[in-house]
C-alpha cells in the first residue's frame, strides 16, 4: 500500500513537471512566431516583447532543473523514470537557447525594421512556421513517448535545412548584384540561420526521445 | 564499514567519470585547433581527420550519458554528488555540438582551401586560440569545482564575442569593395560565428560550474 501511495505521488510530480516542460515549450513557440512576424510586420513593438519574454524561458529552464534534482535526490527513480527526468534536464537546455535564438531574431528585425525592406519575405516565415511546429511536435513526442512522431521531427530538419540553403543562395545573389544590400542580407541570413539552429534543437530533442522510448541511440547516425 | 567502502568506491567512480570528460574535452581542443589550423595552413588532409574525429566525440557523450545514468540508478547519489552528475549530463551535450561546430569549420576549410586566399588569418586563429582555452579551463574548473576559474571564462567571453564583431565588420568591408569576395567572405564569417558559438558552450559550462560550487545560478544574469 505504502508503495503504491508514494508510486502514485510519484506519477503526479512526474505529470506536473511535464506540464512545465509544456508550458516552457508553450513560450518558446510563441517566441518563434513573434520574433518573425515582428520582422515581417516591422512590428517593433512585438519585438521588444518577444525580447522580453526570454528573461521568462530563461526562469522556467532554472526551476525545472531544480525541480529535476529534487525528483532524482528525493524519489530516486530508476529505468524508465530516470531516463525521463535526465532528458528533461537536457530538454529544458535546449529550450532556453531556442529562446536566446528568437530573441536575438527580434533584436536583428528591430534594426531591420528602421531600413527599407528587401523582398517580401516568403521563405523565412514558412521556415518560422515550421521550425515551430518541429518543436511543438518534439515536445508532444517527449510527453506522450511516441517515437514515431519523433522521427517525423527529424525527418522534417532536412526541409527546414533547404530552406535555410535557398533563402542563403537567394541573399547571395542579391548582395553580388547590388552591394548596397549586404548589410541588410547579412542581417537576413543571421535569422534564416537562427531559424536552422531552433530547427536543430528541436531535431535533438526528437533524437532523445527516440533513444527514451526505444532505449536505443539514433543520435550522431541520421545525417 | 560498508557505507565507507560504498563511499569509496564511489568515489573511484566519479573521478573515472571526470577522466572520461576530460578525454573527451581534449579532443574537442584538438578539433578546435586543427580545424582552424586546416584553414590557416590550406591543409585539407588535416580537415579530412578533424571531420573523422567527430565521431569519437559523438560516441563519447553516448558512453557518458549512460554511465551517468548508471551512477543515478545504482548510486542514488544526494547534494554536491547527485548536482555534480547532472551537470556531466548537460556538459557532455555541450562539448558534442563544439565538435559538430568544429567539423562544420573543417568543412568550410576544405571549401575555402581549393580557392585562392582573401588576405593572411590572423583574427580568426587568435580568436580560436581563446575558444580552445576557454573550453580547457571551462573543463578544469568543473573537475576541480573551481568557480573562480570559472568566472574568468565567463569574462573571456566577450573577448571572442569582440573579435568575432570585428571580424564580421572586417569581412563587410571587403565584400562592399569587392563583390568578388562575398561568397568567400560569408564562408570566413560562417567559421567566425562557429568559434564564438564554441566559446557560448564553454560559457555554458563555467556558468553551470558557478552554480554547482557556489549552489548559486547566475546563468542567464551575466549580461
Amino acid at each position: 500500500m505504502e508503495r503504491q501511495h508514494i508510486s502514485t505521488a510519484f506519477d503526479i510530480e512526474l505529470n506536473d513537471l511535464k506540464q512545465s516542460i509544456l508550458v516552457m515549450g508553450g513560450k518558446v513557440e510563441l517566441m518563434i512566431a513573434n520574433s518573425v512576424k515582428s520582422l515581417v510586420d516591422r512590428d517593433t513593438a512585438l519585438a521588444e516583447r518577444t525580447i522580453a519574454l526570454d528573461h521568462e524561458v530563461n526562469t522556467a529552464e532554472v526551476a525545472i532543473d531544480e525541480r529535476c534534482m529534487e525528483l532524482l535526490a528525493l524519489r530516486q527513480p530508476a529505468a524508465r523514470d530516470l531516463r525521463f527526468i535526465t532528458m528533461a534536464l537536457k530538454i529544458v537546455t535546449d529550450l532556453e537557447r531556442m529562446g536566446d535564438q528568437c530573441a536575438n531574431i527580434a533584436k536583428r528585425a528591430r534594426e531591420i525594421n528602421s531600413e527599407p525592406p528587401l523582398k517580401p519575405y516568403i521563405d523565412i516565415p514558412r521556415m518560422a512556421h515550421r521550425a515551430e511546429m518541429m518543436v511543438k511536435e518534439a515536445l508532444d513526442a517527449f510527453v506522450r513517448g511516441d517515437a514515431d512522431l519523433a522521427v517525423k521531427v527529424c525527418k522534417d530538419d532536412s526541409s527546414v535545412d533547404d530552406l535555410n540553403t535557398q533563402i542563403q543562395r537567394e541573399l547571395l545573389t542579391f548582395m553580388i548584384e547590388n552591394p548596397m544590400t549586404i548589410s541588410l542580407g547579412m542581417k537576413l541570413n543571421y535569422i534564416s540561420k537562427s531559424l536552422e539552429r531552433i530547427a536543430d534543437h528541436a531535431t535533438n530533442i526528437a533524437e532523445m526521445v527516440i533513444f527514451m522510448v526505444k532505449g536505443k541511440d539514433i543520435r550522431h547516425t541520421i545525417a
